[in-house]
């Protein structure tokens, strides 16, 4: 049977967002995908294992339907300024970076200048390592998908999330980059933050033999890449400053509550959490 | 063939713990169990599924080889102090609490004024839900087992030693008292702790559509027993309430590099949490 070639699809950087993106869309659906990636080897990988079908370059975005950034948010700004005369009008040009507000203006106005469209993305799926070699085809199936619209018309943002729907998000989540980046600092980037100061405690050394499941949990993805994470964090520095703030602030509420040892005082205060989660469905 | 009977076993308090210990027992072992619980519908269903061989009652602590209490910390010295003069010679009293410091030297006192033999024991292995209901025969396995000698007869440590890895613990861990709370403290306490601080945040009821797994690890045990940890919480109080500020000056630290906005000097700092987690083999 032959398989209509819908989009030429350019994929900028095959780590493990990128490259798994490349594995689904080559699984799931009938794109022709290009690959550009600064060192060699992930390439050579990826047009081993059939996730793209041609190594491309800063030309081939000429002939490109879709744009798709695998790469941290300074360097994706950086990659569209400096081709946005190459990028094909009426390109959609969507990244996958864990920040909005800072980067989303920008490519926003680089598109309606040179007549292309930017869709801001995050996918809410991830490994504890990084790189092409732990993507993924699968990594996104029953993940959700944030996307952020940044004024395109409206049949750019359902070509985007037909995609995602087809490369198996769960969810497609439409939001603004401001709300996106106050829950991202609750969601994700405060959990990373959290693991790496539960780890710094004298005792995390020692912890073998009387841990389980709880330990195992919150430290988990304390190995971080911290480069990303760094760059990440400082860009959404107020909302996500704003979320430790609150977290200090309710942990010295519960320390407190415990020091007090007024057992049913602080029994109400911890049946909240419960509450809360019950509410949640979880 | 026919099964030889080793050790009369009482177990007071048909939990999730009491339960799940009585079904590995009889699962794994060829001692018989009888069961002893303030309400009669968990110990109905253990007869019943053949988690327990008998009901028993506080005149069959005087054929007790061993006895387990399966109840919190307060109700577990009281049930020893009432029965002390029914318990057997030479039995074995292990308690499966969370904490240690507060229980041990009593329970350790009633012991040895009576002629029995008390080892603390905890079991690092449970669920987010409690009660007969969730016990289950594997619950154990693969998991450590923390045991505190308080200074009984070798003997008495090595038959609780063999009957745990008979239950399938991975790992029998001896500790004292005093390092027991402090090392749960960091991790067991503390991440119930902070799973409650974290759901408190007024961002976490919109939680859904931006988070994935990380969200979901940190605030896994929110769903907390609020009066069972409440009082573990305050019967730990000095090393929790350390254990938290440990952690609080830690989020100050990332949050203060955070505000600075030196990415290298972050980095550097995030760096360290990959670091432990990697001289740990996580």
């Amino acid at each position: 049977m032959c398989r209509s070639i819908n989009m030429n699809i350019v994929i900028s950087g095959l780590g493990i967002i990128g490259g798994s993106m490349a594995k689904a869309i080559k699984k799931y659906t009938d794109n022709y995908v290009y690959g550009i990636n600064r060192s060699r080897e992930p390439l050579d990988k990826a047009l081993a294992c059939g996730a793209v079908d041609e190594a491309g370059n800063e030309e081939t975005l000429r002939i490109a339907d879709m744009l798709i950034l695998g790469i941290y948010p300074d360097a994706a700004v950086d990659f569209v300024r400096k081709n946005k005369d190459r990028i094909k009008k009426g390109c959609i040009v969507i990244d996958t970076c864990g920040i909005k507000s800072k980067i989303c203006p920008e490519l926003s106005q680089l598109a309606k200048d040179n007549g292309f469209y930017f869709v801001g993305f995050h996918p809410m799926a991830g490994k504890e390592k990084n790189g092409f070699d732990v993507s993924d085809a699968d990594l996104f199936l029953g993940a959700s998908g944030i996307v952020i619209p940044c004024d395109v018309p409206q049949e750019a943002v359902d070509t985007t999330a037909a995609l995602l729907r087809k490369l198996g998000f769960g969810m497609v989540k439409f939001s603004t980059p401001e709300e996106h980046d106050r829950m991202i600092a609750f969601t994700s980037q405060l959990p990373h933050v959290l693991a790496c100061a539960y780890v710094f405690s004298p005792r995390c050394i020692d912890h073998k033999g009387f841990s389980a499941g709880s330990y195992r949990d919150v430290s988990r993805v304390a190995n971080i890449n911290a480069q990303l994470w760094s760059e990440l964090f400082i860009e959404n520095k107020g909302p996500l400053a704003d979320e430790i703030q609150t977290l200090i602030d309710n942990l010295e509420l519960i320390k407190k509550g415990i020091e007090k040892g007024d057992r049913e005082e602080l029994a109400r205060l911890l049946h909240k959490g419960k509450e809360i989660k019950e509410a949640l469905g979880e």
